[in-house]
């Protein structure tokens, strides 16, 4: 049984509960974050705890947690290796449901758990995911990493009921993100293209470190969105993202991208991603 | 203390809790209703009986909860004669936080309490309504009633700070709805305008009412979009919906709509409106 972290507390997981009038739960008035776990330790920490302190000033939530010192005690005390944190923050519990920001404010729900998984071998790395290509119907503040998710769950839930991995989502005629990762391609040219982090898609902590890498590796990068057209014709398609680190996608809508197989400028990425977070 | 109901039990409102794992808490994978509860009966049920089901078919929840019977007892337990009663569902907690729909599947997580309030004598209906104009950044899947409401609360929040009550959404040029209630005037030539019930607003069970009651008085009834233009120069605006019945609004972004006081026809809907709740 795992132990999780709740409001200060460290508590068997199946006793950590929260109110029904929770704002979390009530209005969605709640952000997370998601970081790995490679040989005992969170990964990549200065970037997740810049984009909570985003997350939190849009969502409209106060809290000064000591994350690291949290996440530090339940790692330990679940003896997790590998695998991934998570820990999540609401607008908090007040007497009864009202819109209005509570006045005056009440604490924000805090919590936190361990999940322990194989990030670094993966068979989805190995053999690459599949997708379909569906439209992008998320709200506009996507920037914030908020648990406005349920379109994310409607769209994966219909991607495995096509038989298939995952969907990319398609806004205007670009994609923008997968459900729950960033999306890249290396173009027709050998170019690495992935979507600006504006308000289209969420700022992912792996993506800064994809850039930079594709970058070491003398690929050229363009910031900017492309289209599933541009996806189809791309040497390499991957996603990015805490859960998956980097994996390839190798077919869309029933489409080969480049040889249909994953593509090794993306197996290049995710090694030396891996040996980066090893080093952290 | 209120007795509130969770999941087939009755308890106290401080003992109801759920699971940190709830996908309600973790993917806004959740859906509610709210009815008005006059002299001590809950309203409109088949109307709100049909929109769950039809919000529960898109947010992918099963649930059979014979929801008549559990509002009745709540409102007996309660006492209550005037207010609201509120009901959620969620796709229930798993053992664990995973994106993909549990598998084999979880029970939904339901609960409901009731509200007490004056719905019938309500100080913002004699005084109306002063609104702010914000730009509508929500999911496009509007229709469906679910508690993906984080902007919705942030622009109650905008609102209070701008010293009003409330927010009108604009989305490409048009009106879409007020931040939980619909939006409606009576425009220049006196005919209720109201935008239609397709993805781009919730279709409100008080807004059927409106529009039945607005054609017994004789009202041209359009429902079309309309632009911050038309809400400017109309003689009358107002919102309608479960908590508030019908509020007239008379100032949008500081300027006066009509003379700047509660509509008459509005105040007529209203009452007709409430004829009907006592009525039921």
């Amino acid at each position: 049984m795992r132990t999780v972290w709740l409001n200060g507390e460290f508590l068997p997981e199946t006793e950590a509960r929260v109110s029904i009038f929770d704002r979390g739960l009530n209005f969605g008035q709640s952000i997370y974050e998601v970081t790995p776990v490679i040989d005992g330790h969170f990964c990549n920490w200065p970037h997740h705890q810049a984009r909570l302190e985003r997350s939190k000033a849009l969502a409209r939530i106060e809290d000064q947690t000591d994350w690291p010192v949290v996440l530090d005690e339940l790692i330990a005390r679940n003896g997790l290796n590998e695998g991934r944190i998570y820990l999540q923050v609401t607008g908090g519990a007040p007497d009864d449901r009202a819109f209005p920001l509570p006045d005056p404010a009440v604490p924000a729900t805090r919590f936190a758990f361990t999940q322990a998984d194989s990030l670094l071998a993966n068979s989805q790395a190995e053999q690459g995911q599949r997708v379909v290509l569906r439209p992008d119907l998320r709200w506009q503040l996507r920037s914030a990493k908020t648990t406005q998710l349920l379109y994310a769950v409607m769209m994966k839930a219909e991607a495995r009921e096509a038989g298939v991995d995952d969907a990319w989502l398609v806004e205007n005629g670009n994609i923008t993100e997968a459900t729950s990762s960033n999306a890249h391609i290396i173009d027709a040219r050998g170019v690495l293209v992935s979507h600006p982090v504006d308000h289209g898609v969420l700022p992912g902590v792996t993506r800064i470190s994809v850039i930079e890498i594709a970058r070491e590796l003398g690929l050229a990068v363009e910031e900017r969105p492309f289209k599933p057209a541009e996806l189809l014709s791309a040497r390499e398609a991957f996603i990015s993202g805490a859960g998956t680190l980097v994996v390839p996608v190798i077919e869309v809508d029933g489409q080969p991208i480049g040889n249909g197989g994953p593509g090794a400028v993306t197996a290049d990425i995710r090694r030396r991603y891996i040996e980066r977070l090893r080093g952290t």
